[in-house]
């Protein structure tokens, strides 16, 4: 599904796609074609509308590249992905922005439905390609704060675990902590390149946008650098919770033994008087006493208030 | 709550905010704008009257940016952090500096209170915007010495409870680490790129800066250098901590296994004579004897008492 | 085995390894020497044909290079490495390019053949030896991606085992973790530095590469840091696996140690009764109750069931 | 307590601190002033002789700097620090050297002595400002030297405990452990610093020193890289002897376990015959045989020795 | 022990040291003067001769230095490492080069006597300093392959008795562990300052060496980046298999705690049987069945069968 926006000095006029090759050659007017799920065939029309260079066009049909900006000599072609990890192809031209995505109905709060409103709303009267770009990359760049935000509560729900007291099933919190760990790895593999990407347009690598645009550019340069920062952050807190985590096992281990210790001690202790009393000698006195009965009850009682309060004190209990 | 300080050639005034625009209008003087807990009205007229770029006021209201300097053609947009993690933006002119922060009464020892007392007290007859950022920055930055003397004291007490013998709440001592660590980690994250703003300023990104403040300016970095020195140490030695820590649990556990096995043993050594001596074979000579019974209970006597020189002898007990 | 093919405008002709000094002397012509498993007498050939620089022809005498970009006057020297960890030498002249390899019939699916496939599929009208190179690299680099998707699959399985509950031979995990761990350490070493060999040719290092090589090896290029990003991330996943694994295990030990100190806990105290009623008192009033005996085991029967219930509720058992 | 020494061309010649003003107005001359806990007088006095920096006599007062260098336009400020941790100021001026240290008395051996004694021993007819700069540089970083000798040994030796054989106060160990890493790392953040300044001095940032000054400098600075080598040398160690210790207590413990478990299966076993054998069924043959009481004590003897052959032979005794 | 060759055109002739100072006077001679194990006075000979700097002989006294490369005005001194680690210090002039060892015997497979006669057999007739100097520093790379070698061994071995079944002295293996690892580092620290002297000599920083014996040392340059590649590819096996150790120990315990677990269980179920039938109540019916005591038994054996058995199923046992 090709559709195409030209944006003549004010006005708005969706023109055909197939027009579109002469809109491109009106040096006055800025085309944004946006490209969602394309067939074999939509890509071959572009391809020639645009003379898009043949490697891109390739990347663009296998998907699943790195981020990356790569200069041709008539256009540029620029690879991101959105916080939902989705891919988004942009040629650049100097009048013109080509978008292509996977799919555009997957997802209702489509970042290229807020782009377009944005720059509909915000564009100055002479709209650069620049400009058009800025505002593309930093819908996109914005829909990474709000991941960063998600995982940030994520995160502090496994911390709330596991620092409770509580019983827990240790291997679902290890498979969670390992799925986060595992996002945030992933996450950061987008944001790195995506950098990487806005050094290269602020460094002028491609030429037709503008000085205005370039100051734009620099404030999602400085979004996707706190993007990074945070997945960083993230990732030592992560790093951290999971030390942690095994000294507070290790720890529990440590007061079960005692406990373990603790308990065996006194039963075993209580055990010992039985056995005594169980002994077959001829001559025990005890055994023929009245009270003697009472009195062995007495012994292991005895030793299992002592005992308990002795390791309590000791904190063994 | 905006309030104006113009500094002619060696006076102090106090102007009105309305009139700011006439007094950045003649160059021998500096004006020094400070805004507490502006309103949007506030920043709209301070926006008017300097011309200040609109993606700069944008991360004034929307705040939470990282650390960095922008330069724009008429001014520079600078971004820092008290130690208490409070944003204080600073706009920077040719003979003007507005500082806007959040709030003004939460904190006593206003950290802008003391800039101002310090800029008054030490300025030059004829100070430049150059020195009076000089003067917000190391008082800034001084500002996180404080903190870190503060963590260091933390750090040490923390140190102290992991090396004490007592028992201790091992959950609430992780939990303290995980606490340290992430402020420290947060700190840092905010030290770094004020390391690379002052870097920037040093690299005469900001033209209106003069060689006497930058050699002012090239104190502050030493300290901002200082503090990142301190507080990766920090974290080395917490890491180190934590090692220790983990190392010490699994000790203790060593230890309680090796009394639990050197009790059990001697426990189990007179249940077991006990149990001898309560079979009911039909010839055991020691049950005839007169002091059978004694007897037993010395053999028990001597278990424990030989049992217990030998573990403590193997250091077990 | 040296085989050599002769790309004149737009014919391919099989030329004779004897005649090919002939062949490199017209210069419109491209010509791909093959040499699989060569014979030091094939070696000393092509050294005299190509005037090959005596290093450059030690390294492949002895193998076992790491990936490396030489430039000597008359030609290049590259060392590159298969997924399947196998050596690929390559030199690369003005109007000829030499692939010297150790073998050529264990594999079926050999990068050479499907290389030579491609080219005569793809190249243009008038191939340089550029392009050439590039279909070379990119046909081995794509090898890497499959051997990357191998990696993946080990890792989702080894994960599965790991998080699994059942009981497993650990053992075995242990040595298939570090099996894998050695091997994407070794996949590693030659990735990196074939990143820097690219990075030499995009520099331009070789004058006989053309721009639009250039181009398309910049797409190898992104290609390569790809298999690095995903290495690395495999790595890092790796040492994740391996902390949970960690913690597992030590969480599995807590809860045999739990089960254990619960039914020692209850044998103990069915034991203590038995012990108790085993006392030879004359005067154990139970000792004579009719229903003394089901008393006792109802006593145990008791304390088995109280204490049951009382360690499940504790998660305990 | 100044003491200024001046060395005119071939004799030395101490001449009065308030002379000072005048000897460095003899340009062929060299002036060595050095300030041991100097007063505010002190300071005072020689910020007006030498006309000093504001910034740099700040720093003097307030010590506790980061090993820097700062050039000022008539002088150079260097902070360096002694292995003691005791920080030496310098000022490096056309002619004149002024060094402030904190004391003089507490150090018999203090380094300044050191530097005096070597440099009028070794000092060329006309020694210039760098050559008594390298003379008292050498000697401080010589003093790193003796304490990286020391440090080692103390590695050594916590080594030698960590894989000793006997009981040990892990505690103590853990303690001493964290200890030595916590000085490893103050010390790597002395040196490292002191390294960006020989850099900066060979860079030529300072004007005043000749280029056989910076031969000798080279010198320095090759001695510094090779501490700070050893330094993180020893860090590793101490991680991978911390790994080692770990490994070894929880090596330990198994070893614990399994005595426990052997020793415990064995009295367990005997324990067993001995209730065997208190049954009180009206039908037990052996309880009257003439020898039951022995042939019971034999297989308790028996299970004794069985048990322990066994345990014995699978290494758990 | 001075040893002198000089090198006319084609000829090798054993020139006197004592007449060396006329040789290098003659410009068309390549002079390679050996020193082992000098003395003080060998040492005075050569300094004269060739007028070595005071600070590079200084640096021959002390040994001991890390690999490096020194530029004075008339010649360079470079210090390299044998993969025995036994200093080399070499001096480079226009027409001669200075290699000076500690010792000639302890080792019969000097790599000097090697370079040697590698350098006869190689040298082509207009030898260059240059390419004398590549002979001695690739022969002594080559060492460090071998010496890779060993290590690897080694590492297999350790690993083969890690993840072996049988008992171990695991404290022999966490001794070895730490020593491998020890060396290891040390032979990195040799390694990657020997890569620095590499890059400054490719940089061209001594002007005596030829282009023809530059391209000569990238090879040694690659062999020595190969070297540096094996011992951080080993060192992070080394950190592998000491994660694989600590967990395979985790492991262990946790099969320890499982069988004692299990054993405990089932003797006290047996134990527990016991001292019930020898309780001393009145009315006990199983006491007086004919049958009674073998029926006892038969519940114990039982008992044993079936926890046998279950614990098995459940892999306990």
């Amino acid at each position: 599904m090709i559709s195409a926006r030209c944006y003549p000095t004010g006005t708005v006029t969706q023109i055909d796609p197939e027009d579109v090759s002469e809109a491109i050659k009106r040096p006055e007017q800025l085309v944004w074609v946006d490209v969602a799920a394309p067939t074999p065939a939509d890509l071959a029309l572009l391809q020639d509308e645009f003379s898009l260079h043949v490697l891109a066009m390739e990347d663009v049909r296998h998907r699943n590249q790195r981020p990356k900006l790569e200069h041709y000599p008539d256009h540029a072609f620029l690879v991101a992905y959105t916080a939902q990890q989705r891919e988004v192809d942009i040629f650049i031209g100097p009048a013109w922005l080509i978008t292509v995505r996977d799919d555009d109905q997957a997802d209702d709060a489509s970042f290229i439905e807020g782009a377009l409103k944005r720059f509909e709303r915000t564009r100055p009267e002479h709209a650069t390609v620049g400009f058009l770009l800025y505002v593309v990359l930093d819908e996109l760049v914005d829909g990474y704060f709000i991941r960063n935000d998600e995982v940030e509560e994520e995160l502090e729900k496994l911390e709330e675990r596991i620092f409770a007291e509580g019983p827990l099933d240790e291997r679902l919190i290890q498979q969670e902590l390992f799925d986060v760990r595992r996002r945030l790895l992933s996450y950061r593999r987008l944001a790195v390149p995506t950098r990487d990407v806005l050094t290269a347009l602020l460094r002028r690598d491609v030429e037709w946008i503008d000085d205005n645009a370039l100051t734009h550019l620099q404030d999602v340069f400085d979004h996707v650098l706190r993007v990074i920062d945070t997945v960083d952050n993230h990732r030592e807190l992560m790093g951290n919770a999971v030390d942690a985590h095994l000294t507070i096992i290790s720890n529990r281990m440590n007061s079960v033994m005692k406990r373990m210790t603790s308990w065996g001690a006194i039963l075993l202790g209580s055990t010992l008087v039985a056995g005594i009393y169980g002994m077959n000698f001829d001559h025990m006195p005890e055994l023929h006493w009245r009270l003697g009965y009472p009195f062995a009850l007495a012994i292991m009682a005895c030793i299992t208030v002592v005992g308990y309060r002795w390791f309590r004190s000791r904190d063994w209990l």
